[in-house]
């Protein structure tokens, strides 16, 4: 057997991310023991009830003698927590998170350093729209990229602690990438948070226009609007931190959506036909540029969420 | 085994729809024979040559004596292709189509009609993102619906037709329901027209960024962008003659969907974290309104596309 990259992890917030690492973790053999703490007192019973792990009552049992901590909070709460676990870590021990925005959890973990432990942000492309302890699994990060944006600054040691961290995550099954914070927020904006955004509101949209139409917003769901319920089930609280704390990157998004979107109405009103098929194929285009990318790409199978041929995709 | 509900159907089109109606006909034994008919010799060829049914090198060969034609092509090419049908379809027939736009659809077939045959504008909430005789297969209509908008004026051999078409439909596994074309427009504005143009809209606006950002959207699109590539893949020709033919109701839902998400646009800039978590949960109740519909109701299981737990949407 494989000795584990880290003797001891902690993880703080058994959500779904939290939990699922908890599971990876174990499953994969990356860590020697997993505590886990959460502040609800409702979630440290259900995740103790479903064996998640060394459940503590109180953060300082989680994080003692840790060699890594992982924070899986949303970004808002990331800064308080952070304040409260550094001072319980041992020296030398990695403090990272799996939060969606990286240029405010930078700033929320270095608030919190005390130049003993090693802060390396991190985030998992990987998720799906369940909550909870109950909600992780351990193959969640097999095929998909975890995102790494260490410090600038870092010595020696960090570098030394960063191959730790990429070793665990390369572990549980994810390819590992570094880049800086900035970039990652303006990627995630188009690819993930705009999105999301765009989910939510035709959604709530729709579900506005259902006193009209009588409940058959959801009966013929089957034909698109589905895929949009299921992205905008993902947690509200999360999601709401994200749109907080990547504000630029996301306004600068969605005008540009905005824009475009506002030239397709003009076209529909005017009947400009062209415009319309023009825009559709590129848009084609695109998706097979992906589905190419997952073939040509040993490291990532863009196509594992793409069942064939049993999708609802009428008109 | 059954008597088929028509001793012989005639396809006219090819592609995903008439294909898998083809499939389907056959393999749920609801048709004699099939006879198909594409405008496109290649078309023609391909369907011929996956044994799609009895191809016919001419409009006139495929719909003699069928006791039922589909149309199955796209809206915008309806009328031409019912004028040519029309004259050529025994007394008493059943003419049919499967156009996502229904008030469009009976227009064209209803200027098409010599009091002969019976129209019968009809529309399956089923499909993939695939196109192509080679994208059919037999299990498309199974769970999903088929709506029919019969016209309101019909006499009792009328009714009797109807009632054979629904048979037909039924026996392929889809649950039939009838209404008016104007509603049926106006349903399917929000559930189906309104998020393909909005998946077709931001893949287009990410493809624009992605000179931008080198690869990193399509590299990263498990975080939701790629649920939208998949909506987005969708034939643009069909697409095209859908908003051009139900442009009231989709600039309705447009409309709507501008200004919910101006007012989202507006709380991220100014940081109104309430407003955001309000729409977010209230967006993420529908979606369970729509899993509990799927749950109550043994005639459409609206969780069949639904995989559980694997699904990419971290952010």
């Amino acid at each position: 057997m494989t000795k584990p990259v880290f003797d001891k992890i902690a993880i703080i917030g058994a959500g779904l991310i939290g939990a699922s690492i908890a599971r990876a973790a174990v499953e994969y053999g990356a860590a020697g023991t997993v505590s886990l703490y959460d502040s609800s007192e409702d979630v440290r019973q259900r995740a103790a009830g479903i064996a998640l792990g060394d459940v503590a009552d109180n953060l300082a049992t989680a994080v003692a003698e840790a060699d890594c901590v992982f924070l899986c909070v949303p970004v808002g709460a990331l800064q308080a927590v952070a304040a409260d676990a550094v001072p319980l870590m041992k020296a030398g021990a990695v403090l990272t998170d799996v939060g969606s925005v990286k240029g405010q959890a930078t700033e929320a973990l270095a608030a919190a350093a005390d130049g003993r432990v090693h802060i390396i942000p991190g985030h998992p492309i990987a998720g799906t729209e369940q909550s909870g302890p109950e909600a992780g699994f351990p193959t969640l990060f097999q095929n998909a990229w975890h995102i790494l944006t260490p410090l600038a600054d870092g010595d020696d040691s960090y570098g030394a602690a960063l191959s730790m961290l990429e070793a665990f995550w390369t572990q549980l099954g994810a390819t590992v990438e570094t880049m800086d914070a900035a970039r990652h927020d303006r990627v995630l904006a188009i690819t993930s948070h705009l999105p999301h955004l765009i989910a939510f509101n035709i959604v709530a949209t729709a579900f506005d226009m259902e006193t009209v139409e009588q409940g058959e917003v959801v009966k013929y769901s089957a034909g698109g609007f589905r895929d949009f319920t299921r992205i905008a089930a993902s947690d509200p609280v999360m999601w709401r931190d994200v749109f907080l704390n990547n504000k630029d990157a996301v306004l600068e998004c969605l005008g540009r959506f905005s824009e475009d979107l506002a030239a397709l109405q003009r076209a529909i009103r005017w009947g400009d036909g062209e415009t319309l098929f023009n825009e559709f194929n590129r848009a084609r285009s695109i998706r097979k540029a992906i589905i190419d990318a997952g073939q040509d790409s040993g490291a990532v199978n863009f196509g594992r969420n793409l069942p064939k041929g049993d999708e609802d995709e009428g008109a």
